[in-house]
């Protein structure tokens, strides 16, 4: 039996463009999903403020997603998980996934020699919210934290293979090589994006954990173990809403959920002198 | 010293629009990168064709391709990788890179157990190509491979969480479950759109590996060690050739390249009970 609230949306929000990355991922695996995605742009970065106020802004994201109706709730923000997750999970009937406990878990299937990198914001890094939830998990792994605070500020800037940006990589990366991790998580919505320098600089032997893939995937798991798959034929609606009118969240919105797909050409390929 | 060369596109092709995912891990990583695309879609597929053949029209489309200027060249084609790789790579100046042997480097990396899956149309399975980049690379490791014909058509017919979709991968993995293989390798570039499904059926401990985003890992390093990066700050131009003009190629495109960014609301958090 169908359960009528397979039709409802999948609710995301992010301080900012970050969670696109999640929202793309989502989309990716479940096409026919309609998505709100809540890009919290006038009050971003959620990084610097105080845990309560992180608390009070997610809160009210969620419960005004949840008044709208949505099916399921997804943190896409690492900063309103680790000050809200266990809350929001009391809190509302839908069920809410994080995006640190799936990247966490992911890490655990790959590593070969239980030594996990995490790099992520400072105030990811510093609120100590993945090791947190590796412990949770019981797994015996050791995690390597490391802050990398010029990556985020990379991705704005659309610098992606600059000089700069290998430096950089370079510097925040040496720790977790040094401790011969085998395994990143990627803890930071933005960071897929430099994820070709990432694995240049930590060599083809280690294993990138995209957390916005692996969140990805829980949300597909979850909804197919509650019943909750939109069984639609049509393609999903996807409503992008930001909380300041300004170009970033469109400029970088792009950059994020990925490439448009226009310019086509058809060439029968008899026509191929013609360039 | 930059090279000229570096601001050439870089040039990939596929029999159709499957290589569009490869085209878009690439974009994703080295979005300043120019890309010309061409899709074989008159000749579309080359799997049940004669590797005589898939040889000809591979050659001929990477001689187009080379005489347009390009700085890389991607077979972003299962059965013409097969066919012609090491034959393509000795023809041309520019280097020459397939979607076989990054995906299987990956998979090496990943797996704990040393048993990878591979999955794949008919024509890749039976060709045997996966096998042989695993024994070139004399790592000592077990290959179980199963073909899965339908999968192709449940992606380009947009069914990707049908219960049908879901039988059928019960039924292709099961060989892999009961192997115990920890990393999967996704052999065919439509299979990221059902990495969802896979994932699920397989669960969670094993890792998937996708070709398209190992691959743009290695178009990444090998642009990076020849010096070859584009080091404009503009995004990259890209060009999307099909060789036959119907609707398949540019409805298929948008959902293997990625989702528009499109339908942006702007809403001051103090409208929010505007909805």
């Amino acid at each position: 039996m169908v359960d009528d609230r397979s039709r409802l949306p999948i609710g995301m929000f992010d301080s900012g463009v970050g969670g696109l990355t999640v929202a793309r991922a989502v989309i990716d695996l479940l096409p026919h999903e309609d998505i709100i995605y809540l890009g919290d742009t006038q009050r971003c970065p959620y990084g610097p403020r105080p845990h309560d106020e992180v608390r009070r802004f997610a809160l009210e994201i969620m419960d005004h997603l949840v008044s709208q109706g949505v099916k399921l709730l997804v943190i896409a923000c690492n900063s309103a998980a680790s000050a809200v997750f266990e809350e929001a999970r009391q809190r509302y009937d839908v069920s809410v996934l994080s995006v640190i406990e799936p990247g966490v878990r992911a890490a655990i299937a790959a590593t070969r020699n239980r030594r996990i990198g995490l790099i992520g914001t400072v105030a990811t890094v510093t609120s100590g919210s993945y090791d947190q939830a590796l412990a949770a998990t019981k797994a015996n792994m050791e995690l390597v934290s490391q802050a990398c605070p010029r990556f985020v500020e990379f991705v704005e800037h659309n610098e992606t293979n600059s000089e700069a940006v290998f430096d950089a990589a370079e510097e925040y990366l040496a720790p977790l090589k040094a401790a011969g991790v085998d395994t990143v998580i990627l803890g930071c919505t933005h960071y897929p994006l430099l994820s070709g320098v990432i694995q240049y600089v930590m060599g083809e032997e280690v294993v990138l954990i995209s957390s916005a893939e692996a969140t990805a995937n829980e949300v597909f798991a979850e909804l197919k173990n509650s019943d909750l798959l939109n069984r639609s034929e049509d393609i999903g609606k996807h409503r992008f809403i930001a909380t300041s009118e300004e170009g970033m969240f469109s400029e970088l919105g792009e950059l994020l959920l990925g490439p448009a797909f226009s310019g086509i050409e058809y060439r029968p390929w008899s026509d191929r002198t013609k360039a």
